[in-house]
Formats: C-alpha cells, sequence, structure tokens
C-alpha cells in the first residue's frame, strides 16, 4: 500500500458493511481527519463482550498526522467510543453545540473534560484543518443539530451526509435547508459518502410533527396512567410527547438518567425543553391517571427505567391493570427479544402495549429510497459511497444512485482505501481491521484468547488442583481441589473423590525420573482429570495443575 | 393445591406465554397423560446455555400415575426433550408414523431406542389411556402427518389442535379434513387448546401449493446456480422445491443432514421423496447452472450447509457471483441477526438472495386470524386455552375466541393448573416451574449457580494461588499463581508481579494465631488480590486460594 501525497482518500474504519461503530478517514497532501468515532453492540456471537470499538491502529500509528475529529452527531454509534480510544490520538474535537454538550457529561464523567480540546461548529461556517476546508450543513435527524460535512480539497468536494433525514417540521431546529443542498450540488460534488440505513425501505420518511400528531391522538384515546418510551437524546420526541400530552390536560415526568443528560445538554443550547413536572418523587400528588412517564429504556435495557416499570420493579413509578405502555421508538436488530419480554411483563400486568407497529408513534431519523433520490438530485455526485450498513444495505444504496444516473458506485468495507482523485477512483487496498473491546479498564483485540478463554469457562467452568511432593517424592494428602461451574450436590461428592483417586494412582504411577519433572506431572495429572471429568458430565473445564515441593 | 380424583385438569408445562418448550398434561381420575415434550433455545441472557427443557418435576413425583406421552408432530419444540429427559418417566410414547420414524432415528443415537415402548396412531383410531380416550385427528402443519388430539373424558372433550394449518394441497399427506373437525364440534366440545402462533397475523395462511407455485417462477428467474434452504423436516417444502427445480429442468442435490433424516424417515412411512440426485460428491460431473442444491441451515446456524457455503467454507459445494440463494423459511424470532449474516456473506461474494420478503417462496404452518376464527366456528368449544406464545399472542387469541362468541377464555402461564370441570372452570393453582438445562451429561436446573458462576468466569476470569507454609509458618516463594481470561502481555507480567508482592505483604501482616487458621488466610488473600486486579482492569475474577502446611 502506497498513499501518495496528492491522494485525496477515503477510509472507513467502522461502519461499513456492518450496522454502528461508524468512523471514518480522509487523507490529502499527508494530512489525516477523522469523521465521527462510534461504538457497536456485540452480537450473541461473542458472550462476555458488551461493547465494540473500531480499529484505530492505522491512524494511531499515524497520529502525528491526523488533524481532528468532526462529529456529526450525538448518537453513541458516531462518538460513543471517544470516551475509550481518544487518549490513543488526542487530537481536538469538532461537533455541534448540542453533539459537544453531550460529549462533555460523559467526558465529565471519566475525568477527562479537562484534557480534550472540545470545539463548536457552526452552520455554513467553514473549518480549515491543514489541506481540508470543511462545511459543517446543518440537517435534520432523530437528535438535536445533527451536521452533514462538505469536505473540500485541491482534488474535489465530498458530501459526507452523517445520519439524516428531510424534516419539514423537525420539532427542534431548522427543517432541512432544500436551497442549500442545491447549492452545493451546483458548485460540483465528487462523491456523496451517505447513510444507507433505511435503503431498503420505500418512500418518504415521516416528519417528527407526524409522531406528534400520533402520539396527541393516541394519548387522547389511551386509558389509565401513560408510561411512554423513546430514545434518550431524542429530544424532538421528548418535546413531541410533553407537548401532546399538555394539549390532553397530563402532567409529564421524566424518569431515566440519559433522558435528563439529553434534556440538561438540549438546554444548555437553547433549545428549552419545559412543561415537565420538578420529579417523579411527586407523583403520589398527582392522581394516577393524570400522568404521563417518559421513560427509558425503548430497546429493553435489563436495568432501564421501562424495564423496571414493567416488572414491577419501579420503587416510585407502578401501573395498574388498564394503564397503558407506549414504545414511541423502532426496534434495532438484535434488541428484538430483549423488548419483546418488555412488552410480554407488561401485558402480563394488564397493561396495554402500543408500538409504531400499532399507531403512529414513531417516525425514523432515516431517509426512505426517496429521500434519498432527492438527495441524489440536488447533490449530484459523480461517485456514490454508501456507508452505514451492512452489505445487503450498501448494495441497495448503490442501485438507488445508479438508477439517479451516478455513474461510478464504490462499496466499500471496514479498511476499505478509497482513492478518489485521478482517473479511475476505486478501492487500491484493504487493510484488515480487527474491532477491540472496552473490558474494564482494558482495551482488548475482539479475537484475544483472553475471550475465547473466558467462554471456554463458560461453556465448562475451571478446576484448580495443588500437588504437594515431601523430599522423598511423596505425595501430600488428601489433594487440594477447588471447581467452579462444574456441579453440585451429590455428583460433587463422587466426583471429586474419583477424581482425588484417579489423581493419586497416576502421580503413583510415575516413576522417580518423572516425579522430578514438573511439566510431566502436569500433563498426566491434566489429563487424568480431564477423562475423568468427561466421564461424569463430558464437559471439557480449564484445569489448572499447581506443584509444591518439599517444604 | 388439592387435586380431586374426578376434576379434570389441563396444565401446561412449556409454551404457555413463552416460544418453544411445548408440553402439556391432563388429569383425570388420577391419571395423567402429556401432550408433547419440546425444548426451546435460551435467548441472550442466558449466555452459556443452548438448549432448555421444559420443568416436569410436578410429573415425575406422580409417574406411576402417567399413562403416556402423545406427540402431536415431530418438530421439536414438540419433541426435542424426549431424549434428554425421557428416562425421569420411562412411559410409552404415542405419535403418528412420521413423528415416530424420526423419533426412532434420535433415540437410536443415544442408545435409546430399545428402551422406549414407541406406539404408532392412526387417525381416527382411538386410544384409550386410563381414563381417556384419544382420538388423533389428521390436521396440516409443515411437518409429515401432524395430529390435533380429541381427549375426551366423561367431563367433555378436548380439542388438542397441536401446530396446526387449514392447507387444500399440503403436498404431503391429505388436505385438512373439515368435515371431521365439524362433526367433533357437533358432537360438544368442552375447550380448545390452541395453536397461537400467528394470532397477530391477519387473514388466511397459504397453501403449501402456494409456495410450490412460487418457487417455480422464482427458480425459472433466477440466474445461475441455486441453492435453496429450508427447515429439514418441511419434507412437503422438499417436495415443492424438487418439483419446481424438475419443472425448470434442473438437477437436485441435498446437502445437510437433518434433511436427509427427514427424507428417511419420510421413505420409511411411504411419503416418498423422489428426483434427487444420488449425491453432491457427484456435483462436478454437472454443468454448474444446472444444479438446485437443497441446504440445510436456514436460522443461519453457524455449522450448518447454508452457512458454510455462504462463508466459502463448503469443500463440494461452490458459489460464483451471479448465482443465487433462495431461503424458503421464516426467521424464528432471536435469529434475526444469524440469518443476516449468512445474507450478509453470500451478497459479498456476489450471490443474489432470495427471501419471503421479496417473493412467495414460504408459507407458514400456523393459522392465520380468518383460519382460527374458522376453526373455533367449526369445533364450537365451550371454552379457549390458547397456548404456543407469549402472553402477547395468547392475549390475542383470547380476543379472537371472545369475538367468535366463545364465552370463556382462560389465558395460562407454564404451571397453571387450569380445572376443566365442574361450575367454573379457571385456574385453580400456578404451580412454579423452573426450566432445566442439558449442559453435557447433566440436566441441570437454569437458575443453578453452576451458571452464574460461569457467567462470572465469562466476565471476569479466573485466578488460583497456592500459598505454601513450612512448619515455621514461613511462606514459600515464590507464590504458584495461574490465571484464566484476565489479561496477556505487558501488563500481564506487571500485574502478576504486583498481586504476589500485594499477597506476600498480606501474609507478612498476619500474627502467628492468624496464621494457623486457613479461612483467614484465605479471605486476607482473596482480598489482597481483589483489590489489585480492581485497579488494575476493573474486573473481579473468582479467586481460589489453596492452603499447603509443611511437607
Amino acid at each position: 500500500m502506497k498513499i501518495e501525497k496528492k491522494d485525496f482518500i477515503f477510509l472507513p474504519l467502522g461502519g461499513s458493511s456492518e450496522i454502528g461503530m461508524n468512523s471514518n478517514l480522509y487523507h490529502y497532501q499527508d494530512n489525516w481527519i477523522m469523521v465521527d468515532l462510534g461504538i457497536s453492540f456485540a452480537d450473541e456471537t461473542m458472550p462476555g463482550v458488551d461493547i465494540l470499538l473500531p480499529d484505530i491502529d492505522f491512524i494511531v500509528q499515524r497520529k502525528d498526522k491526523l488533524k481532528g475529529i468532526l462529529l456529526t452527531h450525538g448518537h453513541e454509534d458516531h462518538m460513543g467510543a471517544i470516551q475509550y480510544i481518544w487518549d490513543k490520538l488526542r487530537v481536538p474535537i469538532y461537533g455541534s453545540a448540542f453533539t459537544i454538550a453531550l460529549l462533555k457529561k460523559k467526558l465529565k464523567d471519566i475525568g477527562l473534560l479537562n484534557n480534550v480540546e472540545l470545539i463548536i461548529l457552526n452552520e455554513d461556517k467553514e473549518v480549515n484543518l491543514g489541506p481540508f476546508k470543511i462545511k459543517p450543513i446543518s440537517i435534520t435527524h432523530s437528535i438535536p443539530d445533527p451536521l452533514s460535512l462538505s469536505i473540500t480539497t485541491e482534488s474535489g468536494t465530498v458530501f459526507h451526509t452523517g445520519d439524516w433525514k428531510f424534516d419539514n417540521n423537525p420539532k427542534v431546529g431548522a427543517k432541512t435547508n432544500l436551497d442549500n443542498l442545491k447549492s452545493i450540488g451546483d458548485k460540483g460534488v465528487l462523491a456523496i459518502v451517505g447513510d444507507s440505513t433505511n435503503s431498503f425501505v420505500e418512500g418518504k420518511t415521516q416528519s417528527e410533527n407526524d409522531a406528534y400528531e400520533g402520539l396527541k391522538s393516541v394519548i387522547k384515546s389511551s386509558n389509565g396512567r401513560i408510561v411512554i418510551t423513546c430514545f434518550a437524546s431524542n429530544v424532538a420526541r421528548i418535546k413531541s410527547i410533553i407537548e401532546a400530552s399538555i394539549e390532553n390536560n397530563k402532567k409529564v415526568f421524566i424518569a431515566g438518567r440519559s433522558l435528563n443528560r439529553a434534556i440538561e445538554a438540549a438546554n444548555e443550547v437553547g433549545y428549552r425543553v419545559e412543561g415537565i413536572e420538578k420529579s417523579f418523587k411527586n407523583l403520589e400528588n398527582f392522581s394516577h391517571d393524570s400522568a404521563v412517564i417518559i421513560a427509558g429504556g425503548s430497546q429493553g435495557e435489563t436495568r432501564s427505567t421501562m424495564t423496571r416499570i414493567a416488572n414491577s420493579q419501579h420503587e416510585q413509578i407502578k401501573l395498574k391493570p388498564g394503564d397503558t405502555a407506549i414504545f414511541s421508538s423502532s426496534k434495532i436488530p438484535g434488541n428484538e427479544l430483549a423488548i419483546e419480554r418488555v412488552h410480554n411483563a407488561l401485558l402480563r400486568n394488564g397493561i396495554k402495549v402500543i408500538t409504531d407497529e400499532d399507531e403512529l408513534v414513531h417516525v425514523s431519523g432515516h431517509p426512505g429510497k426517496d429521500d434519498i433520490i432527492k438527495l441524489y438530485n440536488l447533490i449530484k455526485p459523480q461517485i456514490s459511497i454508501p456507508v452505514h450498513g451492512t452489505s445487503r444495505h450498501l448494495r441497495e444504496h448503490c442501485q438507488i444512485a445508479e438508477n439517479c444516473g451516478v455513474s461510478l458506485s464504490i462499496q466499500p468495507e471496514n479498511g476499505s482505501l478509497i482513492k478518489l482523485s485521478g482517473n479511475s477512483p476505486s478501492i487500491i487496498y484493504q487493510i484488515p481491521t480487527k474491532s477491540s473491546v472496552p473490558d474494564g479498564n482494558q482495551i482488548i483485540k475482539s479475537d484475544s484468547s483472553i475471550f475465547s478463554t473466558r467462554r471456554r469457562l463458560l461453556w465448562n467452568g475451571s478446576i484448580s488442583v495443588v500437588l504437594a511432593f515431601d523430599f522423598d517424592l511423596d505425595l501430600h494428602l488428601p489433594i487440594k481441589l477447588s471447581h467452579n461451574g462444574i456441579t453440585e450436590g451429590k455428583s460433587e461428592l463422587e466426583w471429586v473423590s474419583e477424581v482425588r483417586d484417579d489423581v493419586e494412582e497416576t502421580v503413583n504411577s510415575l516413576t522417580k525420573n518423572q516425579l522430578t519433572d514438573d511439566k510431566i506431572i502436569e500433563d498426566k495429572v491434566r489429563s487424568s482429570i480431564r477423562s475423568v471429568t468427561k466421564l461424569f458430565f463430558n464437559i471439557k473445564p480449564l484445569i489448572d495443575v499447581h506443584i509444591i515441593r518439599g517444604l
């Protein structure tokens, strides 16, 4: 791989041919900039792993050439990795007011706030980072202050969409400025690097105002106390719920740490969230049915407010049969079963459950096919590079772009080094990438033997034994043995006794010479314990054998 | 809880307010019968657990009163638990010819075939088990030979549907006999115990013949080699695919152990599966595009044929860009991500993927709302007891029954002891149930500390240390230490050295008196290791401390 100074390069590190963990690099004239640094969540193939981080090794090796990290918006899949791996890069971070307000709260929690240079981007006000001229473009999405970025070098302009939708009535911030997008297109755009999340969804994405109207009508026709959950950072939705509730003469309470943080951040940057009661601790002062509670936990997260309410485990917030729970959110793929469990807990308690499959209580933050077509018609890029999605999503996005007359589509995977400049823009190299895992204080590669060892422990448990020999090479009895996650009860006694007998027999069968060699004893004893355990339980525990000699 | 001899009781042990693991009991005159004994699959909240078994403790305590196990059909969620827990019951098993043929193959594998009394049920031929008169009713579903059971006592008849659909052209076996159902209804039915899987699906379920027609047209218009996956036991679907392929002048190959077993069982009972090539090992003798391969693995199972083909890991079966993969199956909830990974692997290799969302290549085996209504109109039961589904599904089924004029619906959970006889049929007692897990050779309760210990190992790893003291209570150095799944590389050396120093210091700080007490040393040393490890890595491993004294 050879990158020339004059090459205008796009290199996705995460979020290309996968969902989440969005992070992208651009190169020009020996300078790099990063757009977004998000996390994703491990799926069921990785038990023992929660969060995944993109592979930033490539840019860590070139960090003196990295000018900064630009954040398109404040969702976890776009900025959640900063708290874990910014330390390896130590460059300034740029983002809109709300994005930076939200990031500040996270950095404060982990004691990094004073270390990181944070710079607020203002719409249409160009920032120069080395040879890059970056113009932040106000767009709409499901969080306040999202930005698209127009990234210009002497080799052309990339329109990097970030997550986006068209919204004529977004409830927070201005509606999408189509004239602005058109004027960018008119100046000539080399490539769109664009959101593919909803590339399979036909038609146009509805406005936040449609969700507001839907909620107003659902709240009107709902019985009892109402609990509504939504994505915590969707401040517009929180406002929609509050307004829809007040229109119906309800009192609104907020319950959930992330919700409160998002509201605080919104208030700090001037998107006032008003009309809510002070604290749900005063709930008992109001009649049961007059309350609408906005609760965190739309994805069925185990310890979230909504889940605890559903399971009757919330100290203050109680529901009764006949009450209503509204899920003003979509299901993130992989969370289906967790959400279903919460629905079922509610239904078992006689609570009515309303989701976006039943009523218009949620609208997406991503563009449907017709919106994507409209964007291509405004921006008129030469090249389409779909990101934010699995191979399927990216392929579908390419198809849409081709139907719009875009002559070249390049479908990336993480690590695809794409040369945008020159006569034949294409993937010129594929960098191998491997995600990392924040584990306690450590950042561990996801294919580390630490995780494979732990998974073996998960399925098989562990055993440790001590063989103590005196100076005459006689074995000290009884043999010390402990075990974790193997068995219990009557079987345990039988198995332990059999293991002890078998180990003793094994040791007795060794010659004096063999008994002086720790390695031989260890191997023989381990193999003896393995056999007995396989026979008893048909599992393969990890076995630690310690040898102690004459004290 | 007091069960009177004259009480006609229905007691679901599994499958009520959950998906899978179907097992049900009926009681009359001090006799019990069991209908189905299935497994379910653990979800992401139970890492380290694969299969779940219903709680049969209640009936094990009364096994001398259990007359037999009746199987409605051969799906794993209805008979998969037999191989694990039949031994605790040791009663005869009844089922249709195909069900028993399939069960025989499983029992043979585990060496139980000669121990179990297997009795084939014939349609409409009544079987008497103690006070129960049981009439097997031929029905249609997505596996050959499914049965509904008409279970009659002096206190009335229950129509136990099993999994079912109406199908006028099921491709294997006879079409649904509506006259038969009507005549059962006309004789008077106390209760339906019925399938709720598709209670949210509007309309009627399509016929297997519709899937056949859809497949024929999709195969006709598809390019290249075609791989099709379906549920292995869906013999009708296998036949549909074969016929649809031959109509299109294709050669058909079967790849997958479960598929071959199902075909063998079908052939044994007279449902001849014909028109397939001998072995896919001869694949190379045919032109690439002439082959249709029916492959196991519709749910994205890691080691299945379809997954290996998709990942280019199959020795004999290779695909090329432009080929086609057809998923002639639904997604079982919880498998969405696994299936998506297979789709993406195929797409990355340039293979076209067709699912039931794109084309009519699959029909459900369960009744939609209109079918359920039709059944209620034929059977006209006094009581509706929905089973096979989560609370949501059961509740919806109750609603449908009520709309059909059924005056009483009883929504069970596992362990709900429902008295059907007498003046006010209702749940008279709730038996606590707790599923079990087959783990190697052991059957362990799912809430056993064995699993919680293993999960702690999964997230934190394990450490074992040996403290050896001589007769003077002096500590033998260096301290023996081993660890699994904690850390690696440079951090490991630093941490081990720090742990050793800290443990030594801890031991040195103890009085002579304390040093004679193993328990005190263990606690202090464990706490010292815990502190160092928390500081280094912020994890909480399991720590085994062994103490050895003067040899």
